[in-house]
């Protein structure tokens, strides 16, 4: 079966605090805009790997949408569901780093043009052949989204597809309602799971579980795989073996001179999925996600850095690993 | 009487790009967060020359609200109209410079926080011994902003103050209708009448009017004071001699290195109209804004210029008139 993959969510323009530490609350200088948003750079990643993605959003009718689009349309996204909308300008976010393991964001998503895609953008004819959705946790700001992603996941199970979810927390979104509430939905749902490690305790069903626990019990539920990304520290994979028993697989990630780390999960998850899907063993998946990662976080930019795959295994024949 | 002033509108971020002829649809660099908004400059101005003034708007729970908030009790607002929301984000703008007489905008004001400023936040007692309005047109983004100035309008219209209006008008924000419907009603009502020089051809009633002819026809409609602001050329005024007849005076402007002059119309305004009101002649008035709008482009950010009153004192005791 050829893989075609589907996503949908925020694309917006991202604009970088150029010092570490800088302050929202103060003038400053930022970097950008840069295209991004979580599932825009997932597309991003699959289509410069070779695979055909779908790719549902909307963007204003404003200089940063077409700039938005023109890069996607550039990078080999099919662009055909993406709706650019009088009524609101395309989102931006703002992120500053706090050394590299933090970072705080403002979000402009949920009132800006990508806070309008609804169920009616989901077009099935796009959908066609479409073998696998994957879904963004920080795409469900809003009951539209929600119901855009129940149409677009009913479709694609209904053809017998799969679905990859990847939470994506934000600390900056935890007020939205809809979005936790919509958590527990796609779960059910989830064929491939792909949390940060940080978010592993978010899915603990008792206090002080350990991350394998956590793991074990999520594919108890029926989840078939799950990967735990830790950036350059690798990923942890919990699945099953061929004799259909429990397995944790753990593969070192790489170190490299990380720039902008922002982007590098959703390389990740771009990379895994495709490669899984397209008949990759699972160590060879979780390896060429690393090195998408590793090489993502090398450019300044959340899409700046979406290698190909000539350009993993390039980066895969030149490294030591960690 | 004491001159107490009231506005209302966007109170946003601005973004200024760091290069001239910067392009919004590539990665560029840009200044900022500044505390920005046509209404906010006003009102910062005024609170600078030394005069009360409160101000309505809304921002968003986040860390671009705040910075606005501070910096607008620092100098002096009144802030208490001034509502966080947690449904929506700080509004922002982006500026890019093509040479020094055009500009292109991305404005994200009417979807956000300051696009929820309505009826119900026209505090009635904080506009309790208020004696003027000021409206800026780019204030009126939609219905709800429309309803909030009628509001405060027909309070300072019923105690006996006086309106005074700045079309402001921005080629990115022609296509909310309800603004340009608006203006008809606010000139009704506008004793003060502040366009820029540029804006003058949007009320003429006849094609190829010439500017006195379009200012005699809006004296003689009812209109006491108009000013047609010429940045670095100064301004022309139009009014009543003690004659009762129409006058106009030209008063030059000054040479200055402009630096960004993004809120120099708005500080003009502001410096106008309170020192008008406080009892200052035309000719000084007019004297003392020119000063101040020279004053305002010398400074990177929309309000980082405004000046006090013995800034504009000092600087006029230095300046040769053009």
């Amino acid at each position: 079966m050829s893989v075609k993959i589907c996503t949908f969510g925020e694309l917006v323009v991202e604009f970088l605090a150029k010092e570490q530490n800088q302050r929202f609350d103060q003038d400053g200088e930022f970097l950008g805009p840069f295209p991004s948003g979580a599932p825009a750079i997932f597309a991003d990643q699959v289509a410069k790997l070779g695979f055909p993605v779908v790719f549902f959003s909307c963007v204003g009718k404003d200089a940063f949408g077409r700039m938005c689009i023109k890069r996607l349309e550039k990078d080999g996204v099919i662009i055909d569901g993406i709706t650019s909308h009088s009524k609101a300008n395309t989102g931006s976010t703002f992120v500053t780093y706090k050394g590299m393991n933090e970072r705080d964001f403002i979000f402009n998503i949920p009132n800006s043009a990508c806070g309008l895609l609804s169920f009616n953008h989901i077009n099935e004819k796009l959908l066609k052949n479409c073998t696998h959705l994957h879904v963004m946790g920080s795409s469900l700001y809003s009951f539209r989204a929600i119901d855009a992603m129940r149409k677009a996941l009913d479709i694609i199970k209904g053809s017998g597809g799969t679905i990859s979810f990847d939470p994506n927390l934000r600390k900056e979104m935890f007020d939205i309602q809809e979005m936790e509430q919509s958590f527990d939905y796609i779960m059910e749902y989830t064929d491939i799971f792909l949390p940060s490690e940080n978010e592993v305790s978010y899915f603990a069903h008792n206090i002080g579980e350990s991350e394998p626990q956590i793991m074990y019990g999520l594919l108890k539920k029926g989840i078939k795989h799950i990967v735990v990304k830790k950036g350059a520290q690798g990923a942890n994979y919990y699945g099953y073996d061929k004799y259909h028993n429990y397995q944790m697989i753990h593969m070192d990630g790489y170190m490299t001179n990380a720039i902008d780390p922002t982007g590098a999960g959703d390389c990740f998850d771009a990379t895994f999925v495709s490669l899984l899907l397209a008949g990759y063993s699972v160590k060879k998946a979780l390896q060429y996600a690393n090195a998408s990662g590793a090489l993502a976080v090398s450019k300044i930019g959340p899409m700046e850095g979406t290698p190909t795959l000539a350009e993993i295994e390039a980066f895969l024949s030149k490294v030591t690993l960690k």
